[in-house]
């Protein structure tokens, strides 16, 4: 007899966790949990569906880890700290190696960032996968207050969950790369990292942030319009990766500036604060890097080396469209 | 060309609302809110699945209503106020006149209880409905307080819910009932009554409660098994409708006891408070009925008016069976 609703939360799901800020976890209607004192709450949901976010033969692991790192770099995004998740998990039958597999990955991410999963709900319908992240912040970073002449920055490499999703639909050629390197890649998809320790310094010197998951592009326009400015970024400062340089151009600076899933925070910065970012860059053995420029002329221009001004028909990945 | 995402979300979703602990809503990668000092911080999720939940024919509004209903229903069973709510929306494509209906279905319930919709999330796959409410409590209700003999006691009718279904599956059929009766059935599974304001003065002399969205008997027992004891069930005290009163006997009891959707509070209560319990009744302007004893002895027994011990085979709904 497959396992009922209340013995796959049991099994797989309700694991002590050592957070004492929760009152009352899974297995009551509500979880009862207990804010710090004198900061603001933090929340974000995110979905991952099948077919659309992830694969029928991605890893159960992946699929658990990745619906949790969607989530904690929404919090990213905002200098904010998680603590709790719900997870709301459909399934169209009772498959437990996935279930187990599943868990695994999602514990294995909440578990790195000392996250309690504190309740959650299981239905019956197509696979998908539904996680709500509350966490806490202090002093915040929106998207709203970029400002004429900020330098624009990005952590990391572009591009590469862009190009994780072309070899795996075979857009690309797998030829040019060893199959060493193609896992690694398809990792970066499926177990971002997650910049929440960047961002816990970047708040306290940065004027706006967002998190890459549509395209760089897509998503640096939602800081220009929730802070109506422009940007021009050079196409040849994107850092790439060492795998996705081997892509010809133009098509590794189209996946670098449209391609989604990268989940790199883009963010802007004054010139005064430009020197402080070394010191952050050393201390989180992180990469930061320089594409461009927050102007008064609204709109988003991209130009090449060569000066030449980009067409930006393909605004990158846009749902429903 | 049909909308895309971000006009979707602030034709239908932006909505300007009231609420002062909103410090930043729609729009950012986290929503930033301001929970009251002093109160614990309630939350709860839960998915709406089409042909699961609901149908193809359902009206959007009702989808819309019901999504949100659900979610007031587990902050009710806590003794919760309700205050934001997330929202995850799967669709399959861009229907305006289904979003424009479910939009509204959706804010005229979160309107009646002053809940704001802080962010959610957009996708495309097949649809689905996924809501996390966040509320306060200060007392609160668990499921695991109940106490040898204690009076079980629920609000409202059972059954209903359960006879919508029954309706829509055929299982039933309509000649028994009026047009005008059937709708109001039907209403009664996609727009239930939520019972926060009850539950507002409930928490204060109850000993545990639940909400009865798989039906009573599955409910009852999360609160047995939390609660380390048994219970007895008197089928002839169940409170039916006059709609339910017309189905034959033992398939009324047997929708009474087990049929889900019918979102009342299952309560337990020491005997020295049940003479508060008509104050409330009629402040409330509610029913609530006892309808059996917390008992020592473990398990869950269900007694005809002739005394006789109905068999429980078929304990309410149940995920995945």
């Amino acid at each position: 007899m497959p396992l009922g609703e209340f013995d796959i939360i049991s099994t797989y799901f309700q694991k002590q966790n050592k957070r004492k800020d929760v009152v009352v976890g899974i297995g009551d209607d509500c979880a009862v949990l207990s804010p710090p004192v004198g900061k603001n709450l933090l929340v974000s949901t995110d979905t991952l569906n099948l077919h659309q976010h992830f694969f029928a033969d991605t890893p159960a692991y992946d699929v658990g880890y990745k619906s949790v790192a969607v989530s904690l770099s929404d919090m990213a995004a905002m200098g904010g700290e998680p603590a709790w998740l719900l997870l709301s998990l459909t399934l169209p039958d009772v498959d437990e190696l996935w279930l187990e597999s599943f868990a695994q990955g999602l514990f294995a991410c909440l578990d790195v960032h000392d996250i309690a999963l504190v309740g959650g709900n299981l239905t019956k319908g197509p696979l998908a996968i539904t996680t709500e992240i509350l966490g806490f912040g202090d002093k915040m970073l929106t998207r709203a207050n970029a400002k004429v002449n900020d330098a624009i920055y990005v952590t990391g490499t572009l591009g590469e969950g862009g190009l994780a999703l072309a070899l795996l639909k075979n857009e690309i050629a797998e030829d040019n790369f060893a199959i060493a390197e193609i896992n690694c890649i398809k990792q970066r998809l499926f177990r971002p990292a997650v910049r929440l320790n960047e961002a816990k310094y970047l708040k306290q010197i940065a004027h706006a942030a967002i998190d890459i998951s549509d395209g760089l592009l897509a998503d640096l326009q939602h800081i220009l319009d929730a802070s109506h400015v422009g940007a021009t970024i050079y196409a040849d400062k994107l850092p790439l990766s060492a795998s996705l340089q081997k892509v010809p151009l133009p098509l590794k600076t189209q996946i670098a500036l449209t391609g989604g899933d990268d989940y790199e925070l883009c963010f802007t910065l004054p010139s005064a604060q430009v020197s402080q970012l070394a010191h952050i860059e050393q201390h989180t053995k992180s990469q930061f890097t320089c594409i461009g420029n927050i102007e008064q002329q609204l709109g988003l221009r991209v130009i090449t080396k060569d000066g030449e001004l980009l067409s930006l028909e393909k605004l990158g990945y846009k749902h429903f469209l």
